[in-house]
C-alpha cells in the first residue's frame, strides 16, 4: 500500500484532451494503488488565480495526502517547479507561480524543496507538459514514500511566489469589491466577507445596488435561494464563506456580463 | 474495507468548478476505501427532471451500493434532505425532489429517512452547498457501514415527492410526444416506446414525418445508424428501449432546434 | 484481486451524458477490484482519427492493461467488434474502425479476436450501445483473467482496418501540413517531426509565414513559450514530439479559425 492512500489532483487542462488521463497513467505506473481524486480540470485556461483560489478553498475537505495541481503558462521558463510539506502534513506538488500559495500559505510550510532530483521524473522531460513529465511522477513518488528531501535543493518557503488579491474597501457609499470567480451556474463569487457586509450595514431581506459598469443592478440580500424572487439578483454568503452574487433560478454571469477580475459596487438601493 | 464497496454520484455541478470534486474529497476522508463511479456530472443546471431521468436508465448498470445524486434547486428551503433503502439493497441519498424516485419509485421502497441527524453532516452546514455538508457525508457513512435508520426520523416513502413525466399519446394522426433528453450527439430521446410506435403501426424503412412547431421534417424508421441516409433523420429505438430521433453523422437537436421538454407530433409521411 | 489492475478508458461520450459512466458501473460490476483511468472521454463525436490518435500518443504513459476505446459511428452495422493483444502484453477492447491500430499497430500485435462469445456480453445488446453491452463487459472480463481466446472467432491482425494519415511533404517552397488535432489551449497539433522542420531549415528564432487558405500569419519557431512573444504565433516541437502552433497566453485555433484536417503551408518569412 502506498503511504499517502490518496492524491488529489486540480489542472486548466479541461476534459477535451487525453491531458489530465495521461498525467493519471504516469502516477498510476508509479504508484499503481494511490487513488487520485480529481478535483477539477476545470480552471480556466492559464488562470494561475482562479486554480489557487479553488485549491484554497478545496484542500481543508481534501484527506491529507499528496496534493498535485497544476496550471502552469510559464512551463519551461524560469519558473521552478517545487514540493512543500505543510505542518499538517500536506504535501503539494506543483510550479512555482502562486497556484499553491493560497492553500499552503508560507506560515504553514514545514520545507519546500526545488524539483531538481532527476531521479523522479519521467525519462525524457520535454518542454512544454512538466505535469505529466515532472510533476505527476513526482506526486507519484510521494505517495509511495519517498521523502520531500530527496526531491531536490530546499528552498525557503518565504521565496515561494504568492498571488496577492484585490481587496475589497467599504466606504459610506458602498462596497468596492471584485468578482474572484464564476461557477458553472453564472454565480459570481466575490472578494466580500461578512465583515464587509456588517460594517456596510446590510441586513438579510435589504435591497442593494449592483454597479458593474454602467447599468446599475437590484438585488436582495438573502440567506438562501428560496428567499430570492424566481428570476431575481440575489447577494448571500456562498458556502466558503465569501459573498457571491446568483439569480434564483438563473444565471447572474449571463445577465450582468460579469465575470473573473470585474469590479462591482455594492452600494444601498433608493426606491 | 467498506460495507459497500462502490458510491455513485451524479449532479448537475458541470466539470468546470471543484463542487463534484469537494464532495469527493469529504466522502473519501470518511470513507478512504470507498470507489466513487462518476455516473456523470452534466446534468442541466437545476435539471430535476433529467437528472431523474437519468438515474433510472443508469442504476440498473450499477453496482448495488450507495446512490448519491444532487440536483439541488431547493437547498437551503423546505426540502427535505433524504436516504432511502430499496427491497434490492440499494441506498439512495439525495434531495427530496422527485430526482430519486424514477430509479427508486415508492414500489421498490423499503425504508426512508429523513437526514435530520446532525452527527453524520459535517460540523458546519452551510445554507447552499448541502452536497457537501449533508449528501456526500452521509452517503459516505452508509458506505462504511451505518445503517439508514440512524440518519434521522422515518418517513413514510408514499410522501416522497414524484415527477410527473408528460406522456405521450397515439391517435389516427400520429404520436403525440415529448423530447425527455438531449445528448451530446444532439440524438433527441422521447417519451416514445415501442407500443406507442406499434399502435401507430410503423416499421423500419417507414418514412415519417416529424413536426416541432412549424416546419416538418422527414425521417425514416431505423434499427441502426447504418439503416438511415447519413446525414438524414431516423427515428429508432435507442439502446434504453425509448425511442429517440437521430441524424446518422449530425445533430438531429441542431438540425431541428429541439430540446427537453419541446413537443413533437409524429405523423405519416405523404410523398 | 483482477488479473490485470487498471482498465484505461477513451471515448466520444463527452461529460454531458450517462454513458461513460455506465459503462464505468457495467465495467465495475464484473470486476470490481479493477480500477478504471479514464484517459479521456473528449473526442470529438464519431471523430475516429482523433481518437486513434489520442490512444497513440497516451498509451505508453498508461500501466499494462486492458485498454478500452469506444468512438463508434458504425455501431450495430457490418463493422467488427475486438479485442487485441500486443508482444507488450497490453490488450485493446473497441470497435474495428482504425481507432486501435494507431496504438496498436500490426507489427506489435500478437493476436486479435472477433469478440463474437456473447457469453461475455450483457444479456442483453442493443443495437446502438455496444459500449455498455459489449466492449465494457468485455474488458472487465479481461481484467479479471478471462483468456482473449475465449472472446471470439481468431482474427488476422493484417485485417484490421488502419488508419491512414496524411503525410506532410516538404518542397523549396515550404512544408505542406495538415492539422491532427486542436486542444483546448487553441493549440494545433500538426504531421511535422522534427525532421521535415530539419529539411526545410528552420531553427528556433526564425520567423515562419503560416498560410491556411488566403491569409498567411507569421510565427516564431520557439522552444518555450516563453521565447515567444505574447500573445504571438509560435511554431515548436511539442511534449508529443510532433510541432505545433500555438500563441504564447492565448488561443491559436481561435486567431487563425483552424481545425482538425485543414492544410497549412509552413514558409519562409520576407520581413
Amino acid at each position: 500500500m502506498p503511504v499517502f492512500k490518496h492524491i488529489t489532483f486540480l489542472t486548466d487542462f479541461g476534459v477535451q484532451d487525453d491531458y489530465a488521463g495521461v498525467c493519471r497513467g504516469v502516477m498510476k505506473r508509479i504508484a499503481p494503488d494511490a487513488q487520485i481524486i480529481n478535483i477539477t480540470h476545470g480552471i480556466g485556461p492559464m488562470a494561475v488565480t482562479e486554480g489557487a483560489l479553488m485549491m484554497r478553498r478545496a484542500i481543508p475537505y481534501m484527506p491529507v495526502g499528496v496534493h498535485l495541481a497544476v496550471v502552469d503558462p510559464g512551463v519551461g521558463g524560469a519558473r521552478r517547479a517545487v514540493a512543500i510539506r505543510t505542518h499538517a502534513g500536506r504535501l503539494f506538488v506543483g510550479p512555482d507561480n502562486g497556484l499553491l500559495t493560497l492553500a499552503a500559505p508560507v506560515e504553514e510550510i514545514e520545507a519546500a524543496r526545488h524539483l531538481t532530483n532527476e531521479r523522479y521524473h519521467l525519462e525524457h522531460v520535454s518542454r512544454t507538459f512538466h505535469a505529466r513529465d515532472v510533476f505527476a511522477p513526482v506526486a507519484a513518488h510521494l505517495a509511495v514514500g519517498v521523502e520531500l528531501d530527496e526531491l531536490g535543493d530546499e528552498i525557503d518557503p518565504a521565496t515561494l511566489v504568492c498571488i496577492d488579491l484585490p481587496q475589497a474597501t467599504v466606504s459610506p457609499g458602498g462596497i468596492r469589491a471584485q468578482v474572484l470567480i464564476v461557477d458553472r451556474f453564472g454565480n459570481l463569487q466575490l472578494n466580500v466577507t461578512r465583515d464587509h457586509i456588517a460594517e456596510f450595514g446590510a441586513e438579510p431581506g435589504d435591497r442593494v445596488e449592483l454597479r458593474f459598469e454602467l447599468d446599475p443592478f437590484y438585488a436582495v440580500v438573502a440567506e438562501t435561494y428560496e428567499q430570492a424572487n424566481r428570476g431575481g439578483l440575489m447577494v448571500y454568503e456562498d458556502s466558503h464563506g465569501s459573498f457571491a452574487i446568483a439569480i434564483s433560478g438563473g444565471d447572474a454571469s449571463a445577465l450582468t456580463g460579469a465575470g473573473p477580475g470585474d469590479d462591482v459596487r455594492i452600494g444601498r438601493a433608493y426606491d
